[in-house]
């Protein structure tokens, strides 16, 4: 991870975190170690969790409890322990929460804001959170969690929410919700967002993917991907890297999308663009990436051919509709290993293979991203703090969603050419002014697509 | 070209173009020809040249001159000629000039603002612009039209400017002259950065080039790509687009790059990035697609190897030193045939191929992009049009660069898509609301990046 | 074209030709030029037809004409010139016809072979062929042609065939017939098989037409391959070639096969294997590979989309049913340009754009296979051009087909080599030892398949 | 493994393999556990061992012991008792050896020609193998295995080869063996070399290993294979899969070559053929793919960058020098995980990764080839000891090497399509006579290469 082991020999000696409380919430993996030892190797205490009840690598997560962190988190998780998690991630004892947080997805922030907004109702009407008024089985138990916490504090999150200098997210999914906030006013504190750095969605959603898909699939099942059918939910940067790998490996890879510029991206790579009812019988292989929900539903799987795989690497498990297949009559649950179910319908005794739960296959059947990818985003996410707390005075950032200045996202890029040989080009002063750039970047200007 | 169909059936009845001069400067190709025939049959008047001394298809250029416009563009016009040409297409008689352009690298325009600034001058101080004052031979031949246009009506240029409602600009190159003009305040009317729409950048530029580059190559030297090495100077959507056909035709691609971010990508690709001085002496065929200046200088071209081929895609001329190759002493030039030429050096006997002189290659040695991408281009450019034309009196445009709305660019992706047989999802409600967008789109962030 | 160079320099001193009369039937273009170049370097005499009607680029012919050889060949020939052409070709005069024959698809071997059975029935029973025995057009003019030639000479053919050393035989349609005459009994002269050399049949069938379909369908239609659906026939090594060109540029790859390893390894490689029934009416390109007959049929043809586009570059035109169409009742063809004819129906007004009149679409709209492929395939046709005439009076080759030894296959692989700036490992004794083969090969046994 | 499937319904019911015994030296998978169910469903006694000391999958072997035959295998085997388990494999009890034998890589064949020398020689001279006068540590202890059966029985092997009816073998390594036995004339039973089948080396070995490299590389290292640089050593069936693999996951991959006509179709391929010595210093991956010895040797490995990954997927570990590495004075081995050693020069402290002890990697490290292209291999199996067992009387099998007939061949392949979902297109009478093959083939001649 040359970008995480280069910010440390810049940055560490000086020790800019010195007295920050970093919480973080991200798949607690080896890669995932590397990046709270670089943040503690700067300064910063903390204590972390994972964004994913299967995500954490038991091995990873023991070695920095061990060294460098409070770490709550394990392989397996039930969803009732996965918050508990992020709860204790986030309680730094009587003085309050966290100063920074590193999120992905967005659960802990979005815990805060749920606490400090039952808190409020709390102080204007008298009223506790109520887990029975949602029928989202999740969302009952953050409820509980914060039920819990006003019974012994009353104002715990808000004392979280004043003491917090922002957050850096990793994902498309807490990115969407952060604008959300944003748009609806309610963001409690500055954002940044590192998913949308070049160096993070260009290359973890994309390159990250390309890799961990087929390694996720061949550990899973060890299904020969050649000569397959495959169908890839989503054309954005996951799908195309999904998409990519499953075409060179020999699959003929069929894209879904709602976006017709994504759409025609598809295309122009040989790829058809039909809808998931056209294909849902013939397929073998399919692959959620969409970011949103019910994408496949159970009774597309009931049309699926005996045996068909079914995978989301999109970011939550609702992309595919476990709830109507866990809970459809009869069905019957075959453990082939773990992260590997084969669910049988009683109708048709036809079954479909559905890896890790229908959460992130790459990190629930293999070990997620490779370590060089993970370095790129890492390397923006501890960028991100940096910026965030050095600039916690300064009042540069309000309570809004920002992403990094694009010289930072070149620096991030620039700090990983050398482990691969490469050579840039120098601009020469004239040609610099020739097309208006500065002779070391920024480069591009901001709207570069890339 | 289905988008441009599909404009005509959807705006033609309403003609809302009635009353408008257009003046094109844009390779005037038979896919121009029929971009050129839908602004006529949307209702407007229209005059244009090529922006290319190459480009022109000369059949294309006659039957628009039959049918549709006045065109002023033939293959192989001198620079002297290309401006007069340029001159002409702005020249709409003592009214003044057009109401709208439709520009391509800029040079319509910068005649104006040039012509503009030289008025102003005069105005002030009696001065005329004096071509001796600059050692680029192309702009003595600007200062030089503007100053006998100055002899007989010394406030033209004024005319032209008060009229103008604005341009919609093609392509990188006049894109960055533009952005450099707001930055200074010098803009005179309103551009949209049309070269800037997904479906523009993203297609025409990678997509056309990965379709033309090879097309180019093999119709002017018929030289077989697998086996060869072959450089390409920068990693943009063009140089993407170069160098992924020159490797899946079987060559050798190395990359030259001065953004660490757009390096990182090719290595991804599995791509070595390398200085031009590193492989100057080994490589068969080099590839410019900066839209910079001074990529390949004479030194370079003589350490290459013998037959080496050297072209641009780029936007102009000068990313090769053609100027340093036509004054070397002693160099002969052997045409094998008109685009493709042989450059022999004294004192090594040793010669290198250049494509189409140093301007485009393949639309000098081939017939440009496809319709089909350029379709996806010129529904860009009539729809920049429209808007402009539209909004000329509501202010909605000032004098800045703009780029179209996304559900315009979606909207153009969309009109391609039945041509090709895909079938796109439909977002239900629920969904939509989840992820937070209009069920019909704008589906993605104004700094999603494809 | 290092190959041939090669072999002038290695045997050119020698003169190992000095005495040989080589007729050639080979598509006349300036790589065969060379080819012809270096047989007369070799001391040969040489007198040349093309071996397609429409493959000749009459400069190189010309150049030839005037250096070199005689040469009955132009772009366009009909077909009666076609077989007037052959026919003088072989004629060297009263002495009788050629010591060696260069041939490709075996039209000059059937002559002579043709010709010899009439005059054997003429002895026999005075019977002179008849034209009208036949409804095939190109074998009444055959016929034709051997009738007129008896008026003056009934043993001509015979006085030629007792002349002739032996054949070597370019391409798979050839081999097919000279096996067929093996097998009957009826081969009279020896034939070198250079067809299935690996440096022939993997290079030029497979690299080959990878660069030359692609080539002759943007030459003659300018159409984005990207994002269309394209059909090859036939998934031998032609159309590997084909269907990974288009494959790559962006199309969606159909296959069709009748043999089930072949349709195994289009699987393999991402590629449905369907019916031509199948996918008629939806595709968009067509393309026959397949050596066989009767592959696109006039009623495919008529189920096509408007436009749809069909080629052939198998070796003969009757892949496709050019005479089912032209004699449609009430078709019309219209030429947008030489080789490229839009064929319209009459009933639906909806047409198809047919590509080089059915034959060979690389040849009859681009220009063939590029330099440095048929460099490998024609140093072939060079070294066993060299074995039939050294072996001449030793009784090596007796009337059957033979492949060239392995050592000589490799050697035209090694001519190539440096040219790509490859460097070979060399085995040690020890290691040539443990694997059994000699040091400097060849390396592998006859039936692998590389 | 439809194939396999097949073959029972088809075959299953005669039992044509009543009465017979067949000895199985084969890495011991799931997917050879298919292979012995179906050959005991065909009426077969059958004992087996793996043919590599890492490659027994514990539970497969545990299976197949349970319920359908003898096994000796297991992962992590010692030399002694890899050897150990061979010889009991082939011991079916007093009534002498097997019928059959299903052989990879030829140690079970070898180790009964190696005891029928040795009882000759002892019968002759009297002598007992003795293993000192080989310092080949394997071969040493093949000759301990026969001197100490010989105690026992002088005549073992002797009633062995006299039972045996013949072997099918199954890979490269060992059919190279085959073919100087019987050159030497030493080759004591027939044989049928499956593993020139196309359906067998054209499969497993390309598409297979295409498939298993990569799973091998990323299970035992999580590296990212994007933007590294691999050499593969050797461009065979197994060196092209490994390259196409490692190509389109993003590497820059350097082929070194023997063979002049191997390497120019890699730089057809756009990969540059270097010599190792060019390249140990500079890459990241090693991959030995030749099936020779003595390929990467402790200098190189010295020289190779800090934690270069170097592995072996040809038959055998004498590709990499394991034994100069291990003897290395000073030389640290720490064990990453099983499989995964990281050896440490005492010098530089700098280290290298190797996989699998030098072994096959894609079985040491993954589980080897998926289903369905080891269906395809092991119906020729099944199809070859079929053909074997029935001809035992015939005389048709002499003491020679044979490939099994096309038609048998084709039939492994269509036996495999319908599970792709493909349709084959037929031959009409006409065409099949037109291009001479059978309308149900075989369709291809014996030399053509696929």
């Amino acid at each position: 991870m040359p970008g995480l082991m280069a910010c440390r020999a810049e940055f560490g000696p000086a020790q800019p975190f010195k007295g920050a409380r970093i919480t973080g919430s991200l798949h607690m993996t080896i890669q995932t170690a590397v990046l709270i030892e670089t943040l503690a190797a700067l300064g910063a205490e903390v204590r972390w969790c994972s964004c994913n009840i299967f995500s954490t690598q038991d091995h990873a997560a023991a070695a920095i409890a061990r060294d460098s962190a409070a770490v709550f988190a394990w392989k397996g998780e039930t969803l009732q322990e996965y918050w508990w998690c992020t709860e204790r991630a986030l309680d730094w004892g009587p003085g309050g929460g966290p100063d920074l947080i590193v999120d992905d997805g967005g659960d802990a922030t979005l815990l805060i804001h749920e606490g400090v907004k039952a808190e409020e109702e709390f102080a204007k009407t008298g009223k506790v959170p109520d887990p029975e008024s949602t029928t989202n089985l999740e969302f009952q138990m953050v409820l509980g969690l914060i039920k819990e916490s006003m019974k012994v504090d009353p104002l715990r999150y808000h004392r979280m929410k004043e003491r917090l200098v922002g957050v850096s997210e990793e994902t498309t999914t807490g990115v969407k919700r952060l604008y959300q906030m944003q748009a609806s006013g309610t963001l409690l504190f500055p954002a940044i967002n590192v998913n949308d750095s070049v160096t993070k969605s260009k290359f973890d959603n994309l390159y990250g993917c390309r890799h961990s898909l087929p390694d996720g699939l061949m550990r899973a099942t060890d299904v020969m991907i050649a000569g397959k059918v495959a169908v890839v939910c989503g054309y954005g940067d996951v799908g195309k890297g999904c998409s990519a790998a499953l075409k060179v490996a020999g699959a003929r890879v069929i894209v879904t999308e709602i976006d017709p510029i994504c759409a025609l991206q598809a295309l122009m790579e040989g790829l058809p663009v039909l809808t998931l009812e056209d294909v849902v019988s013939t397929a073998d292989i399919f692959v959620t990436t969409t970011g949103n929900k019910d994408i496949i539903m159970l009774d597309h799987m009931r049309k699926m051919k005996n045996n068909a795989i079914v995978c989301n690497i999109g970011h939550f498990d609702n992309e595919i509709d476990m709830q109507g297949l866990e809970t459809f009559p009869g069905v019957k649950k075959i453990t082939i290993k773990p992260q590997t179910d084969r669910w049988v319908f009683p109708d048709t005794n036809s079954g479909i293979i559905v890896l890790a739960e229908g959460r992130l296959m790459n990190l629930g059947c293999a070990t997620g991203h490779p370590s060089f990818v993970m370095s790129c985003s890492f390397t923006n996410q501890v960028i991100a703090q940096l910026e965030l707390w050095n600039e916690r005075k300064s009042g540069k950032y309000e309570k809004k969603v920002y992403v990094l200045p694009k010289h930072l996202d070149e620096k991030v890029a620039a700090l990983h050419l050398p482990k691969l040989g490469a050579r840039l080009t120098k601009l020469s002063p004239d040609q610099a002014e020739y097309i208006n750039v500065p002779v070391d970047g920024p480069y591009k200007p901001a709207h570069y697509r890339y």
